[in-house]
């Protein structure tokens, strides 16, 4: 419990777990805003709000500005850095699949041509003689 | 409660969050392998072990290979692509934080060459006159 708690890269991903986090970090990446403005768009509490912003801060993915009376919350991208690193590593594994699927697609287009062919091979030599 | 279930980056980042499900699919970026193979390096019990893989499989990181006797584990890296791609909408973010630092390097530097040279101006006047 007590190494989960310390491990940055856990904090990111659990913060990053929540679509309405999500969607505050995406306000934020506009600029900075107040918890009010923060709270606008959702359909939901002041206190619910503070909460998941108290998970991305833990979690240094916001700070607070230095105006005392608003305390705008400003986006601090770092940990999104180390997670992207993180994940970087499993590039070639999502690359290889997909460069499957693009093989695998070319070949029932070439099938589907020869079926094509081989159930019209008069209208595909008449159009050739034209 | 419904709506987070169902989102997959969600279920992504939350097995993300949890360094004994990101050692398991390090392990299998490097091959598929049976459940006892994936619970030989930790010290955790085979039923802590099969928790940790029904989040990933759950999640869609991992899916079971054919072989019925040892039902091999598997990478599916697809879940890590959409995941990388919600992050690097912030890449800017992050790099504009390193510039940031780089020229504030840049500028610590320069005053510390200055400061060397206000104390020593004799030392670099002699190197340059040889």
């Amino acid at each position: 419990m007590d190494s989960a708690a310390t491990n940055p890269l856990d904090l990111t991903f659990a913060a990053l777990a929540d679509p309405t986090r999500r969607a505050i970090l995406a306000r934020l990446a506009t600029g900075d805003a107040s918890v009010t403005e923060l709270a606008e768009p959702f359909a939901m509490s002041q206190p619910a709000i503070s909460k998941h912003l108290k998970v991305l801060e833990r979690a240094g993915l916001i700070s607070r500005g230095r105006d005392a009376q608003r305390r705008p919350r400003r986006l601090d991208a770092a940990p999104l850095a180390e997670a992207t690193m993180w994940l970087e590593r499993y590039r070639q594994f999502w690359e290889a699949r997909y460069q499957q699927l693009d093989a695998l697609l070319a070949e029932l287009k070439k099938d589907e041509l020869k079926k094509h062919e081989a159930r019209a091979p008069g209208k595909r030599r008449r159009r050739k003689s034209r």
